[in-house]
């Protein structure tokens, strides 16, 4: 057994008016018991009820009191691990966290490593892997979309969605290995072949549909790239503080003020953008601002959203000179034209007579006068095509999971293609077995040592 | 009234496993009902025990999950504040924290302000001021010494000593006003002059000892600051390093390498010290190492110890040359005489011959190969006059404190002149009520708003 040992960490932030130390193991309370005195009770935490709060004093073996403290009390499996633990709420000195951390240790506990508190869950039950995995994620949010996908990833909808498929796939295979006890019986064939591949066809389908949720998964994780781009002095930097709220790029009316690129990240309606300002494109002798102008591009590759900003008083000339740079850069990207100023003369006839493609959305504003971004903030929701998800929606936001439901599709694949090339039931057998191992690895059935390592270790330590 | 009012506001450090919001007033149960749907059972907070954990789930008014949270239960008046509490424990994302505040502030919660629930303990008779003030210093306590002073404060220690002067006080006021009752009858004296002048006199001596600790208190509480002076390469910075332990100061062969006044505060055992490095004196066309030699005298005058270093293969010289300008200085300070390079030759045969003051302490090591540092340590705990403090002595460490404790000693030592120059009682008793208001004025019974204002303003939110 590998948590027979009891652990504990400090769970709180530091800074903060109170401070938590976690234990949790098969000696929490009696370890707990030790350094605590209840006041006004001679009764013990051991002969206390579970989740229940007592008030009272830590002491050293001087007998000296560290703090005055409220503890929470569980007992397995009633408790986040599944373990007794125990909840020490101390006043938030990190002297007195540490003072009672060496206390704990004195009497044999052992420091916790990062996310072991999970992992322990994990290991007792108390959830799945991706689920464990989600309790990270939703620490990190920042985002009501990001926290959406994570709450209901702990909440087990993710899991939900694989056992449905995993039980299809079982019956697929359990059928398909019935042939194989009686491979004697050539002429017997318990599955019947189109309804397999119809049934295989629905589950290619189902995980295709949750590996392609990766990148909008990954964009309301992480935010959505946009790329602002344009000439100089057309109004990036100004549209980039309209978005962000507060005066954060430098703005100024001298050509090429922005020489470095610059990424903001905003919160759009729940949904995390990262801003990221560029250099304006021009000829240039400076070789500072031509690196500038190089990472515009390069910003224009790695971005989801790519804003266009022209000066729509001189917009026909800008149009022209950029659009055989800008449209082929942005052949797979959502590309937003804005003609800024537009509290100035408008000059874009020419709008009409370029062939723009057809990921085109134009808009004209004014982020001098904050006019328009609102219109803006709508179009950059709608343009992702991430509409208001909701809570029962199950989108892969984990690069691990990703690799796995990619994998799953392969071995699904190649069973379709068993299927239709008439392939021997020990082949395809083989390719079912192969799918349904690798949606096991994401809830974390058939997961090694190794990969717990590598996704605990990510977790901070006290969770 | 001025709480009857709920208040909420999180308690916890950013970036932990766990954050903690707190809801207390009236309505802290009622309000938290309103968005926590508890987990197997249909039991609201109101119908449930005090010191009991149970544990639910947050919704927004769309019914969404906002976390899955455990929620600790107070009712007034066992709770920190005297009030209905509730407290919150969630995901430490500050994303929830947030949305969940959101929620109760919705609900009529109202955002509670820096020491607010420590103000309403006080306000609820829950703790006296003094006790108030020191769970801020327990909370900032980052020292054993200024720890154990923190929660003997804390626990009431400093109040009690301070019940026993006003009881006296009182005592002696009473007699007085008896007499003032029956000043038509001028022959009555209730009170024995000689037992009232040998009482004064007592409580003086134990208010002077209460004042006299406040240097040992601020000591201990800020750090003792001890200046590390000297000619240039003598290695006060290798001194500073070998007592820090790590590469802070920058060192060198070059004369004058340290040439700005580095700060650096070290542990030793359970005291804190803040060690004042400074640039080597000597004359020097220099101007801003002549700058740094004048912060080194300054250095000496904020010191209370101060660590005169010299290199012992010259140090007859060095004495000789800087005696006449350190000694002055270090009247008033402990002076450790530090021979440096215990490693190399020595040359201090000038040592008897100097006419040192009576508080110099001398003192051989080797910086550069850390020996007899750990004699400095000692030496250094020794001439604090700092013994190890208990949790029951009492020291003043509070300015507040330290003021009102001199008003009071004035106040006394008029009530002693009074009572010596036989003045009339009506005087005298003026002058005790006086004392027993700044006593008071210290545990907070005669406390005005804007003095609690100035108080509380100085802690963290939450607590």
């Amino acid at each position: 057994m590998q948590n027979q040992d009891t652990i504990c960490a400090v769970a709180t932030g530091q800074g903060g008016a109170i401070g938590i130390i976690r234990v949790s193991g098969p000696d929490a309370i009696a370890m707990v018991d030790r350094i605590f005195t209840p006041t006004g009770s001679s009764l013990p935490l051991s002969g206390r009820k579970p989740y229940t709060l007592s008030f009272g004093q830590i002491k050293n073996i001087q007998g000296e009191i560290v703090d005055e403290v409220l503890v929470s009390l569980f007992r397995a499996p009633h408790s986040y691990t599944g373990e007794d633990a125990v909840e020490i709420s101390c006043h938030g000195s990190s002297y007195i966290l540490q003072q009672v951390m060496q206390l704990l240790i004195n009497c044999g506990c052992r420091s916790a490593a990062p996310g072991e508190y999970t992992q322990r869950a994990f290991l007792n039950g108390k959830m799945d892997l991706s689920q464990a995995e989600a309790v990270a994620d939703l620490i990190a949010s920042n985002s009501e979309a990001a926290h959406r996908l994570a709450m209901n990833q702990m909440r087990g909808g993710f899991s939900k969605e694989l056992g449905k498929l995993r039980d299809q796939l079982l019956h697929l295979t359990s059928l398909m290995e019935l042939e194989l006890d009686f491979s004697d019986h050539e002429e017997l064939e318990f599955a019947d072949r189109t309804e397999l591949q119809t049934l295989a066809t629905q589950i290619e389908s189902l995980i295709g549909r949750l590996t392609d949720s990766f990148s909008t998964g990954n964009a309301i994780k992480n935010g959505v790239p946009v790329a602002i781009i344009g000439e100089t002095n057309v109004g990036k930097s100004t549209l980039l503080n309209a978005l962000v709220g507060e005066e954060r790029a430098i703005v100024s009316d001298i050509h090429g003020t922005t020489r470095d690129v610059i990424e903001d990240t905003v919160n759009i309606k729940g949904l995390t953008f990262r801003f990221i300002d560029t250099a304006g494109i021009r000829a240039t002798t400076d070789t500072i601002e031509a690196l500038g102008i190089e990472r515009s591009f390069q910003a224009i590759k790695q971005a989801a959203v790519v804003l266009w900003v022209v000066d729509q008083t001189i917009a026909d000339k800008q149009i022209v000179e950029l659009s055989n740079k800008v449209l082929p850069l942005c052949k797979d990207k959502q590309l937003i034209l804005l003609l800024n100023k537009s509290d100035l003369k408008m000059s874009a006839t020419s709008i009409g007579t370029i062939n723009f493609p057809g990921n085109v959305h134009i808009l004209s504003l004014s982020a001098k006068n904050k006019e328009g971004i609102d219109k803006l903030q709508d179009l950059l929701i709608e343009v992702t095509g991430i509409s208001a998800i909701s809570q029962t929606d199950v989108i892969v936001t984990n690069v691990r999971h990703y690799e796995a439901l990619v994998s799953a599709l392969e071995s699904i694949r190649r069973v379709k293609e068993g299927l239709a090339s008439e392939l021997s039931v020990d082949f395809i057998s083989q390719d079912l077995r192969e799918c349904i191992y690798h949606l096991s690895d994401i809830v974390g059935e058939v997961t090694t040592n190794e990969v717990l390592g590598n996704i605990f270790n990510h977790f901070c330590v006290g969770k």
